[in-house]
C-alpha cells in the first residue's frame, strides 16, 4: 500500500495522489492509502464503503457540511507519473485537474482541522467517471443516506478555484442502425448498417450546441458521439452499427426533455435509440444561507457549471451544493491535463478560511 | 476427434463437415477428421501442413490437376447445427455454401477414385476467411510450392454448380480520422474524430459500384465499410475513428490501381489511409487446354466470379484455375446460408465424369 506523506504541501500531496493509479474500478490502492491516514486521526470517525472513504467530525455543531470528491480518473494516456513544470508553478498529469487536487486539499484539511466551525463529513469516493449506476456517492446515497445528512455540500470538482453553481444534466444513448449480412464480395446482396449510420454522424457533426440561461447563470450544452462500433468480419457486410451519444443538457431541461431532444435530432432516420445512462442536472441553488455565507467567505462570483457533477445527487437529496476546486475543467480528461499550483493553494486557503471562521 | 462416415451420401457427408465447428483459426478438429479418412486410403499420399491436408495420387499420368477447398468458415450466427429442409432438398447452416459442400464432394471422390484419368492433388486448407497473410493455401505456395505443381486447378468455391472463371481482387484499408480529446461536458474544447468520419461514411453510402468487362466476362465490383471503431470512454471526446473498408475490384485493375481508386474516393478529406490487406484478382484464364476440356466435360457456360478466391494464387503461380462448387455465392456468409442438395450432387457428378473420362 502506498504511504502518503501528510507533512508535505498540498501540491506535493496532490502529486502523491496522482501517482497512485486509480482509473475507475481500480481505486482500491488509493482508497486504502487515504483510509490509513484518516484512521490515525482521533478527531475523525472513519467509515469505509467499497472503495469510498467517509470521515466525519462529531462536535455537535449546529450545522453540518459535506465536502466530497471522487478519487477515480479516466484512462491514462501517457500522462503519468505527475511532473512539476514552469518552475514548480504547474503540476501535469492524469487526475491533476479531475480531481486529485481537490482530494488533496480535502485530505490535508481533514487532518489539520480538528475543530472546524461546522461539523464536516469528508467523502472520497469511487467510480465517478463511469456509468452513473456505479457511482460511489450514489451508492452511499442509496444504501447509507444517513452518512450524507447535511445542511450544505461542497464538491471539490475543478472550477478554477471559483464557486460554480448547479450543473448540466447528462444523458447517453445508443443510436443503432441495422442492415443485413452478406459476403462483402457481393455487397449488393446485403444492407450495410455502417453506411446507414452516415446521416447519424452528419447530424451530429452539423449540430450546434445551445446556451441556456437558468436562474441567472448561462449553461452551455454539448452533444457528441463518444463511441462508435460496427462490423462482424473483414469480409462481411455489417448488420449493425451503434453510435454512443452523450448529451450534456442545461438544468432547466428534465432528463425526459433531453431524450425527446435527441429523438427529435434523429427523427426520420431508421435508427433505434436506447437510453444507456441518464443523470438529471441541478439548478444553481445559491440562495441557501450556508451557500451565501460560503460565497461571501471565499469571495468572487459564482458561475455556471457546464459538466455534470455529483452536486445533482445532493440536489436530489434536498441539500444545496456547489462545486469548488482547483483546476480548469476544460483540461479534465485532456491528454495535457495540468493544474496551477496557485489554484490548489487558493482553494486550500478558501476552505480553511471558511471552516475556521468564528 | 469426430469420425466421418464415408459410406454416406455427399449431402450427408456435407452435413457431417458442417457440424464440426471450424471458424477460421479453429480448424484443427476438422483437419484431423479429414486426415484420418485419407490416411486409410492406400492410393493416396497424405501430407499434413498446419491445419491443411494434402492428398495426392502418384499414377504417373501426363497431367496433374489440383482440386482444392478451404475448411474454415466465417463466425457462426445461430446457424449451426446443419438441418435438412424442403423434404430433404436443401441443407441449411453456416458453411453449407462456403464451402463444406465442395469439401465433401472432394473428400468423397478422393476416396472413391483410386485411378483418375489425370493425377490429382487434393487440398483441404485453413484460414481462407481471414487476412490473406494467414491463408493456408498461400502458406503452402510459399513454403512447399512443389505440393501445388499442376497443369490446371479447380477450386470448389460456391458457384451454383457452374464454372466461374477468374475473380475480383480485394483490398482492405483503414481510413482513420483524428481529433483531440476533451471532457464531453466541454465538447468545444476538443475535436471529435467520430464526427469527422461523417463524410467518409457519406461517400461510402453514395458510392455506386462499377461493372467491368474483362476477357468477355463482366465483373461486378463492391466497395463497403466492413468495420468501424472509435472512442475512449463515455465522457471523452474521441481522438480517433477508423473505418475498415473492403474494395472488391475487377481483375483488369492491379492492386495499386485499386488503392489509387480508394485514395481518389476519399480525396480532400482529412483522413489517413493505410492498407491492411491486398490480394490481386485473376483474369478468367479459360483459354488453357485443360480448362477447355473441363468446361466441355461439365457442360454449361463459364461465368465471371465476383468474389476473390484462391484461383488468384494459382494464377500467380502460372496455373490456370477455375471455381466450380455447389452453393449460391450470394448466400455465403449470410445468416440464412443454405445449399440445394441437387447442386452438391451435380458437382459430384460433373467432377466424377471428367476425372473418369477415358
Amino acid at each position: 500500500m502506498p504511504a502518503l506523506d501528510l507533512t508535505a504541501s498540498t501540491t506535493e500531496l496532490t502529486r502523491q495522489l496522482v501517482d497512485v493509479f486509480s482509473v475507475s474500478g481500480e481505486e482500491a490502492a488509493l482508497a486504502d492509502a487515504i483510509e490509513a491516514v484518516l484512521r490515525a486521526q482521533p478527531h475523525l470517525e472513519v467509515i469505509r464503503d467499497g472503495d469510498a472513504v467517509v470521515a466525519r467530525t462529531r462536535l455537535g455543531r449546529a450545522q453540518r457540511v459535506v465536502i466530497a470528491g471522487h478519487i477515480d480518473t479516466v484512462p491514462v494516456n501517457g500522462n503519468l507519473p505527475a511532473r512539476l513544470d514552469d518552475g514548480g508553478a504547474t503540476l501535469w498529469g492524469r487526475g491533476t485537474v479531475d480531481m486529485k487536487g481537490g482530494c488533496a486539499v480535502m485530505l490535508a484539511l481533514a487532518v489539520e482541522l480538528a475543530a472546524p466551525a461546522v461539523d464536516v463529513t469528508w467523502v472520497w469516493y469511487d467510480n465517478e467517471e463511469v456509468d452513473s449506476a456505479r457511482n460511489g456517492l450514489g451508492r452511499i446515497a442509496r444504501e447509507r443516506p444517513e452518512l450524507l445528512e447535511a445542511d450544505f455540500a461542497i464538491l471539490g470538482e475543478p472550477s478554477n478555484g471559483e464557486i460554480e453553481g448547479g450543473c448540466n444534466g447528462t444523458i447517453r444513448v445508443d443510436v443503432t442502425t441495422r442492415g443485413r449480412r452478406a459476403h462483402s464480395a457481393r455487397a449488393w446482396m446485403g444492407e450495410n448498417a455502417i453506411h446507414a449510420a452516415a446521416p447519424v454522424l452528419e447530424r451530429l457533426a452539423a449540430y450546434e450546441a445551445q446556451e441556456v440561461e437558468v436562474d441567472g447563470l448561462v449553461y452551455r450544452e454539448s452533444l457528441s458521439a463518444v463511441r462508435i462500433s460496427g462490423g462482424v468480419a473483414g469480409n462481411v457486410i455489417p448488420d449493425e452499427c451503434t453510435v454512443h451519444v452523450n448529451y450534456r443538457f442545461a438544468p432547466s431541461r428534465s432528463g425526459a426533455e433531453a431524450l425527446a431532444h435527441l429523438e427529435q435530432l434523429f427523427a426520420g432516420l431508421p435508427v433505434e435509440i436506447v437510453v444507456a445512462d441518464l443523470a438529471e442536472g441541478a439548478r444553481p441553488g445559491l440562495d441557501a444561507p450556508l451557500a451565501q455565507q460560503f460565497v461571501a467567505a471565499v469571495g468572487g462570483e459564482a458561475r455556471p457549471k457546464y459538466g455534470w457533477t455529483d452536486v445533482a445527487r445532493f440536489s436530489a437529496l434536498g441539500i444545496p451544493a456547489v462545486n469548488y476546486g482547483p483546476g480548469d475543467p476544460s483540461l479534465a480528461h485532456a491528454d495535457d491535463e495540468r493544474v496551477p499550483v496557485a489554484q490548489i493553494e487558493r482553494v486550500e486557503a478558501g476552505l480553511r478560511r471558511w471552516l475556521t471562521a468564528g
